[in-house]
């Protein structure tokens, strides 16, 4: 065994692992189990940068995420199914070409309280493409802006697959402004899936302020998609045409030097005829014991109204199966550790 | 390529690679194969300890089992299948979450002078649940008592998994003393799984003391399982509900400055109608070529009882399809080199 | 996240990711993607080496092949698909256990001015067992000599698996020279099937001399196969009895100081019924940034002669599903970073 010394332009090893302690009330049954990643999904990663000189820089990063209550992959058993890059990077701006997020991410993580922990902006508030609900896409091409005053653009397109054309195509933009206190950001996505039917779109603005005291953040997203089923289903969760409206306030308050609360209330209006709406209240509690390691507790309650089934989640795990119309509630505490 | 320096409290690469030639016999047929982990089970690793200031530290340990002949995982395909723990310890001790070996597994592994390799220990005296012969634990809890004059103690539970609740329970404990030439533990295992019906318990007791110019181990369990299924089976290796004891006696002697001659002799008894005994009579040699080299070779002979169907095992395979009542054998010689 | 240091003897990280974009013809429909490895396989490593004294060196390589577009294991999911092998090296040679390339690799790869990547050799110009296009071995044993006035020694065989005799084998070698100037080589490969009616063979020599101003390249490959059908089949891809020759000349020209032009043209010879001939003219060129990063393009072009239906592929993937006697082709551009 050896061990790291001090950086030499090589190789960074570097992760997380985020074990909790849950209990999902999914209104017709409860579960309490040791759990991974409430605050933030566990992960491996490997990167590395190349000065190639007059500015340009290469670089890659290796992902892997995966669950340390069953030493399994996440991501549905994808090895490096967090992140998956190579990019070359200069003055100019920056080409990625892999696996990655969806641009709606990069606006909706760093805005979001709870930063897609425990009671998750994601189950209502998507991130990639709302129908499938998956945060990252394959065969990706991002174009990264430099930052001009604070402001930055990111533009993504994935572009088919190795097997025929008239595959899944995604398309997405955000621009980022961020200044000392502030943090705000837009992005578009649009989704086209196999079938020319069935497509999503997406608009999400949002913003954060730090007023000292405390930190102020808000969320809007506004959305459809077209399934392939022309009639509404019976569930909130059945892929089928519709339009959406999706609300988020929060913020956060420093309780003590090493102690936080975040707290986010999240409102999803469903415009179709099933009317599948849910609101939901999300608060955590993240004390600091170094740089690198918090303990943390949380509680999230979402009101399904009339049909909806929509599930709690944490940053790892949607707590499915509840009962249409159901309140449903996730208390969760651990411990999260990066290096 | 860049390769690792000094250790600076980072990331810790570790791992073995154990490869062998190895010839089983199971009675109806033989097999001559390259395989992977005969003395060993070859691992790539990763670990890291964090000091957090007044004697806390946080750790993690992610551990990847593989088989070196194919390049596939080990522990069924898990990407992190042998080891994933992060954990807080103190002077109080130390809270572990994550997936984990059972304890008896703690008792066993160094008390057993074929260290659970060729003419391993595990195959019938067990280091985990006795009817599924899994030697780990998934959704895990440890709590890790500090070393008072040589004694330690280890609590295991856990807690149910994300899905239901009604799930496979396992609870455990052991307790070692460890002076300077002697090692003895106990341990007791219990497992309740889904079916309420099924159910495992084994209490392990062992100690092994250096002479000098000898070493010698014994080990006894006691167990019993409750199966889904009330009548005894017609094989050794069904689930129904059976009471057993099982014994190992053995020890080391270095024959050179390099050389050590491992041996062991266990006796299956089972205590139910079907009477499916077995004996194993294991002896291996291991000369180190460095600290971190060594080469090995080793031979175990397994006697099945009336019709009893146990097979030998090394470190990672367990040579089965043996017919009933027949006697098994394998013989196996390899290189183990840990990094 | 912590970063690595000088070397220490320790374990190196290494790897090399390559993305590219890519259009596909194959006849019948044509495909954009982006993918991963046209030019060499993406990957991440793992390898050490410990000095024995006396000359005597224990060394270990684990190797993942991964697709950067997706962030999963190539080689149909193995966690180190690529390579795992533990070794032993001294004066007299090495030894090494593992799974590794067949023998014929290690002349084609070197010696093919494309490097087995856009307009692989690999697709009629086989490196491992003609009938399964597989290019590695596991169970594999490798015996290597020490190199005498340029000239080296490899001998491979795979030994059985642990689950039955009667298993697949394969038993290869090859003589490498290597001067300042020139590298030739020659293997000759035989696999068993699990049935003992089928079997390859194949015999493979290439020579590669750099003239300065350019370097020209020439290789010839003569096999045969038997199946399990005795009759021929309607497609190229098939599994019947038969036998071909296999013809590679190319050349490599500098066209700049951090530029070269690679090209090949090949020409496949079936000797049995169906005749299913083919040629493929491939050209690449490579731009290099840095020791570490190139950008390339290339385009390959492959004529299936009557009901021929071979695909293109690059380092990583076959671009299947031609029209049998349709031409096919590849335009691939991207970028090979390794660390």
């Amino acid at each position: 065994a050896h061990a790291q010394g001090e950086p030499a332009g090589g190789v960074t090893i570097y992760g997380l692992m985020d074990a909790c302690l849950t209990r999902s009330d999914r209104g017709a049954d409860r579960a309490t189990a040791i759990n991974s990643g409430c605050l933030y999904g566990s992960r491996l990663g490997f990167r590395g940068t190349e000065d190639l000189g007059g500015g340009l820089r290469a670089s890659f990063v290796l992902e892997t995420g995966l669950t340390i209550d069953t030493g399994e992959l996440a991501q549905g058993g994808r090895a490096f199914g967090r992140k998956a890059l190579v990019s070359l990077a200069g003055r100019w701006g920056a080409i990625e070409m892999g696996r990655d997020y969806a641009p709606a991410f990069y606006v909706v993580q760093p805005i979001d309280p709870m930063a897609l922990g425990i009671g998750t902006a994601s189950s209502t508030l998507w991130t990639g493409a709302a129908s499938t609900s998956a945060a990252r896409n394959n065969n990706v091409v991002n174009l990264l802006s430099p930052t001009w005053n604070g402001l930055s653009l990111r533009l993504q397109a994935t572009v088919g697959d190795e097997r025929a054309d008239g595959s899944r195509k995604a398309r997405g933009l955000n621009v980022l402004y961020r200044s000392g206190k502030t943090l705000a950001g837009i992005s578009h996505t649009r989704v086209d899936n196999a079938d020319d039917l069935a497509h999503d779109a997406g608009t999400t603005v949002g913003v954060r302020h730090d007023f000292g005291a405390f930190t102020l953040a808000g969320i809007a997203q506004s959305g459809a998609w077209r399934g392939t089923r022309t009639t509404s289903a019976a569930s909130a969760t059945s892929i089928f045409s519709r339009s959406y409206r999706s609300y988020l306030v929060g913020g956060s308050v420093p309780v003590a030097a090493t102690t936080k609360v975040n707290a986010s209330w999240k409102r999803y209006d469903d415009r179709t005829a099933g009317n599948f709406d849910a609101s939901q209240l999300s608060v955590n509690v993240v004390h600091t014991l170094s740089r690198r390691t918090d303990l943390y507790a949380g509680y999230s309650r979402l009101k399904n109204l009339r049909a909806s089934s929509y599930s709690v989640s944490d940053a790892s795990t949607a707590y499915t199966g509840v009962t249409p119309g159901a309140s449903t509630s996730l208390l969760a505490a651990g411990i999260k550790h990066t290096f």
